[in-house]
């Protein structure tokens, strides 16, 4: 699963610049989360077109983490791009969504409030109940958990969809391309919201699994902070990536990796002592997120 | 180009039922516009479904036409089906966009002001000099009609993308698939806006050119006033679909129809009485447009 983070970098890069002429744009646009996925594209961006063609949007709402911000702006600096800061929270407080308050069913009082050990010991039992892949296709027949399910859904996928938003409106208002941050085990497991971060212009590192965006981050000098921390689509405080997806990278993109070759999952499980149960998880997420990968299906008329 | 509504329809009902089913949900959602293509996919879903599972979906705006609610009623209360209204108004004000007022470039004065006939003459002008399609992919280069353009794009392109937005937000609290309403007239010019009403969870009349939707919603019994109304994206007052597009659909049909079957232009010209820019400037616009069909490009990496 190693890469050559040199030529990968050429080729993106090259990529980046024929898709920006194709396209018929100023420059480009991109959504900087302070995490790994935007430091890496935005990186990319910069060497492929100079820093004066890339514009990152700072998305932050109130349940974003400070640290975020931070770390975003720490990327931003090093590569010399200019950025705006366009906050969500106006926005979805006009649509009401803070007033659903999810977490109190996941056992937090304020949504402020830092998480404690107990809190979070309540969270993961909620989520062990409920896991965000049940909910990947449709929640129906899942009983009791149903509803809150899908006000979880309902209160994190909005975020995502109003980040688009804003990276179209920029996009439209100054003729940039959007690029895309998603990558390939996101992809894959549909941890990304339809519509929303699963949808760009172009999207640079959606070949790259997680692991392997790490090792191109290093190569690109991503500032160590940012591909030392964990993981998060920072939408539920305390709530990172590996817990959400109920395994860890490396073992996902281990697991992603071999399915992509076609190996049984008893090599899976010999070859890179695996269980069965994580296996059967991470193929039962592929299975489900088939649509997020796809075009709206259509009727065949036969005409 | 005649269709069997008959068979048509007992296609577009089985792909309906078997989606919900597929996806899990407990029925379907969609935004009724007051204009054909919402009225049929309405119709159908209901066909399909029973009108107990079928929500509708009024999101008018602030330069929405009081007609297009008054007609979706129509709809809605024919097939019996239950609606919520959603004001988008006040989050599109949040962002502002009402401040850019594109209306004053097309030779408005106000937003509420009716279109006389000379500002209608204006505004042709002004589409004329920068078409809809000459922003399908970009506008660089487009000297300084391109500001104008851009502002235009940014201004109607939300409003589709926040439609957007309410139909998932309903349907991830309910449970509900989200059916879109685009056709392939629509589909195959790019008179649709990207990740805003080129998608929806599946498109059930997506293979049907408009003039076909128009023989099915004669099948179904839709209301006549809206069989006989100018179809209008109803984001800029008096800008209709045939107007923005440059072509009626009845010649645009014949053209899209022609060049999916592999006719030459000269025998489109001979055989329709069509003109050679007329296809020209349709095969412009499909040609610009593949990329609101697609989903986003991704580096080959070869790994």
């Amino acid at each position: 699963m190693e890469i050559n983070p040199e030529k990968v970098t050429a080729i993106i890069e090259n990529f980046i610049r024929q898709k920006v002429m194709e396209y018929r744009r100023e420059g480009v646009v991109l959504g900087m989360s302070g995490g790994i996925d935007s430091a890496v594209v935005g990186t990319l961006a910069c060497r492929a077109l100079g820093a004066e063609k890339v514009l990152a949007l700072l998305l932050p709402e109130r349940d974003s983490s400070p640290s975020s911000k931070a770390d975003a702006l720490k990327v931003i600096e090093q590569l010399g791009i200019s950025h705006r800061e366009i906050p969500l929270t106006p926005v979805l407080t006009e649509i009401g969504i803070y007033r659903m308050l999810p977490l109190q069913m996941l056992g937090l009082r304020s949504i402020k409030e830092s998480v404690t050990r107990d809190q979070h010991r309540r969270m993961r039992e909620a989520l062990h109940e409920m896991p965000f892949s049940a909910g990947l296709l449709g929640t129906k027949d899942l009983g009791k958990k149903q509803e809150t399910l899908d006000a979880g859904n309902a209160y994190a996928r909005i975020k995502h969809r109003t980040r688009m938003l804003m990276l179209y409106y920029v996009s439209d208002l100054e003729n940039r391309l959007v690029l895309g941050t998603t990558n390939k085990s996101e992809s894959m497991t549909g941890f990304v919201v339809k519509w929303g971060d699963n949808v760009a212009d172009i999207e640079p590192i959606v070949p790259l699994y997680k692991t392997q965006v790490r090792q191109l981050a290093h190569y690109l000098n991503v500032p160590q902070i940012i591909i030392d921390k964990a993981p998060s689509p920072d939408l539920i405080p305390g709530v990172v990536d590996e817990f959400a997806l109920g395994i860890d990278y490396a073992t996902l993109d281990r697991i992603l990796w071999s399915l992509e070759k076609g190996w049984k999952p008893d090599r899976i499980i010999s070859d890179w002592g695996v269980t069965a149960e994580q296996v059967s998880h991470v193929s039962e997420m592929t299975r489900r997120s088939e649509h997020l990968r796809s075009l709206p299906p259509a009727p065949v008329l036969d005409l």
